[in-house]
């Protein structure tokens, strides 16, 4: 009997597959890939009974590490959401390719002709919790913009995930001859130290998207020494300037707040300007009470409500130090009183996330301020930061929402999971 | 008297207010942006004296540290190398600002209007070694792209790198009101526990450009916790296919390793096509060997030239393994066989380091197989891989060349010195 590989090992020789099989995805055209995608859509399905019994050691793993029920909800996987699964995959068919897009082209004096085209990254670890659906979803956006992908879920979610990845490429590697079949792959071990052994292959791993809450991220920031973008917590802001539309004003926190509170792009803190201050407080505090949102206020906020509105038991709080940088992903607002833009766009420099943030004002002026000098993903004038999303966007799907700066920023559909090559093609051109 | 601050307390301060700089810079028109080149360049001119006083504590550091003569002449600063310096950031004031530039507009059925702008990196931490005019460049093309820069240069350059930059802060300030101080800094201490003090402090620091060798890369990529964009080694190849035009790929491989040996781009490998080997080696190596180049070579580039040619005392030697992956910046080749374009393109993903790779040939579907497989940051067809070059490219200036895949590949100008950002503007819309 061999000898058990070593952590190290084992995490090398996944990472060099990767690779290897990268070079080959790279080169599949894109009926191929689309081939293979809606197999692997088919597979899943008729799999059914297979992924929910792997589902279900799981679910037995999840319950004895005695995770919440909304945690063991998100890994529950039933013959619905397995359909859902599918679609989306179908879905990813659908999007165009953008492996070869030509990004730019120069002919230069000497005739060499320039071009520089969209190509893969290569090898793309995803880091992820709890959702099974995820493995799905990053291999298929990975594998249609021509990368290998390793994916890294939670440990609670290991058999689900391992079944969905040989799946698709079962089915990949029998609708598609050459199909590499370490074009998706799973950690297979829930090792915590397989994380910074995989991520300090810099020549195998191209880089790195840790998706999940803060500690996971500084967790694989910290150790990682492949490039990471970050998909990082969303503390977005909606500033209502003294010139704002009221109605407007409250149409739209209420909706960034409310709509879908346990996502990145939700509110978490109202700006209010203060000539507006008594006439706005009490209106957006009704509307938002209707869905019993808990306002953690400053002192003018709380004595403005206090005096004009009538709150409901424990839902005016006063704001703690911390509460202005805190994602609440839950039915809590910050509401503070700013004198103006420069107020608003300093306490966003000093408390936000640099995700999404929108102002509301029918000055252009005052708003071209907040866009330029707010330093988000994404700023919004008269609009809800929810919005903030690869499908809005027209980007037909996305891996997820970059708060970084390199590689790719806000919503990160396909044309983000691929870095460009410069072509140089002359006629024998060399350099005087 | 105050205690003395730490230094990760010194670098802390350093980098917050670099941050808050950062902010004044991004918001500052071309006008003033441009003015303030000018004037740093008039000054650094005036500061001649001053300059070169400077440089000579300098000069006297590294010659007691022993820096050999071409170090030392890296070093030096004389009046025409900062006329030069001077000259260069007039340059960089005629280059167009990217700043603000539209790079995508969509309108969403919404009517929500979305706009991708270029807006600057934030704060850029540049690692170089000797040469002080990297003060001045890197300084020049970060401010012109509304970035702050924190400048560390070698040791031995200190007073010359600081006189640099106070130089041209001091200038920017008379010259535009408003100018921020903190705009251009030089780590004010040798300390080699200032890099990874200041590359920790991801709140503050947006990326980190290392230019130099192997070593300072891997030690700043090791350590350093905000992303960094690679420039790094070129072991360049340039691949003669059996259908190329020998006098044209004797052109090119001349041109490659001959016209400046000293950089990135310069060819380090010749790799020929087993058909044409008998025929083009013998003719490649004379004309090579008029300029003294080693040869490293295989089995049967030896048995051929052996018999075919006449190679200088020493010029004809067997390559040893690991001449293949080294970057020589010197008058040596490596010379290898290949069966074909598959072979030659295995040989450059093995060895090569993704900068620039070159096939000479005719014939085109072989040179597509080589443009589309080979994952360099740019790949030639009939061209020299001098080339890979901001100015030859038409970028107007570089930065550097980047052999990373996020951010930037290749040349990195102005351009690639900027992010972006997203504009969301609307009526009220609202997410349903």
């Amino acid at each position: 009997m061999l000898p058990a590989m070593s952590l190290s090992d084992q995490m090398r020789s996944l990472a060099a597959e990767a690779k290897c099989a990268s070079r080959a995805v790279a080169q599949m055209s894109t009926a191929d890939k689309n081939r293979a995608l809606l197999a692997m859509a088919d597979a899943l399905e008729q799999a059914t009974p297979a992924l929910i019994a792997a589902n279900a050691k799981d679910m037995e793993t999840g319950r004895s590490l005695g995770l919440s029920a909304a945690m063991l909800d998100r890994l529950k996987l039933d013959e619905q959401r397995i359909q859902s699964m599918a679609q989306g995959l179908r879905d990813v068919a659908a999007l165009p390719d953008p492996v070869g897009r030509m990004l730019d082209e120069r002919i230069r004096p000497n005739g060499l002709r320039l071009q520089k085209v969209a190509v893969p990254i290569g090898v793309i670890v995803i880091i992820y919790e709890s959702r099974p659906n995820v493995t799905a979803d990053a291999a298929s956006l990975c594998f249609k913009t021509g990368n290998a992908t390793i994916l890294r879920g939670g440990k609670e979610a290991l058999h689900s995930n391992r079944l969905i990845a040989e799946t698709m490429v079962t089915a990949g590697r029998a609708a598609v001859t050459g199909f590499p079949e370490h074009a998706i792959q799973v950690v297979p071990t829930p090792d915590r130290e397989a994380i910074p052994a995989l991520l300090g292959l810099t020549q195998y791993v191209d880089l790195c998207i840790p998706r999940g809450g803060e500690s996971l991220i500084r967790a694989v920031t910290d150790c990682s020494k492949v490039p990471v973008i970050k998909h990082y917590k969303g503390v977005c802001h909606v500033f209502v300037d003294r010139e704002a539309d009221l109605e407007m004003a409250t149409s739209i926190i209420f909706n960034a707040k409310c709509q879908r509170p346990s996502t990145c792009n939700a509110a978490e803190t109202l700006l209010v300007d203060w000539p507006i201050a008594a006439e706005f407080l009490p209106k957006a505090a009704a509307k938002l009470w209707e869905k019993n949102v808990e306002l953690r206020v400053d002192t003018p906020v709380r004595t403005v409500l206090a005096m004009k509105a009538t709150p409901p038991e424990g839902k005016l709080v006063n704001a703690k130090p911390e509460d202005w940088s805190t994602e609440y992903n839950d039915y809590i607002l910050n509401v503070k009183v700013v004198d103006g833009v420069a107020d608003a766009i300093a306490h966003i420099t000093r408390y936000g996330s640099a995700h999404s943030d929108a102002i509301v004002t029918r000055n252009e002026s005052t708003a071209r301020q907040f866009l330029n000098e707010v330093d988000s993903a994404t700023v919004y004038w008269n609009a809800s930061t929810r919005f903030t999303d690869g499908g809005e966007y027209g980007m037909g799907a996305e891996i997820g929402i970059s708060t970084d700066k390199l590689g790719a920023r806000g919503p990160m559909g396909l044309d983000e999971l691929c870095t460009y090559k410069w072509l140089g093609m002359g006629t024998g051109q060399i350099r005087g």
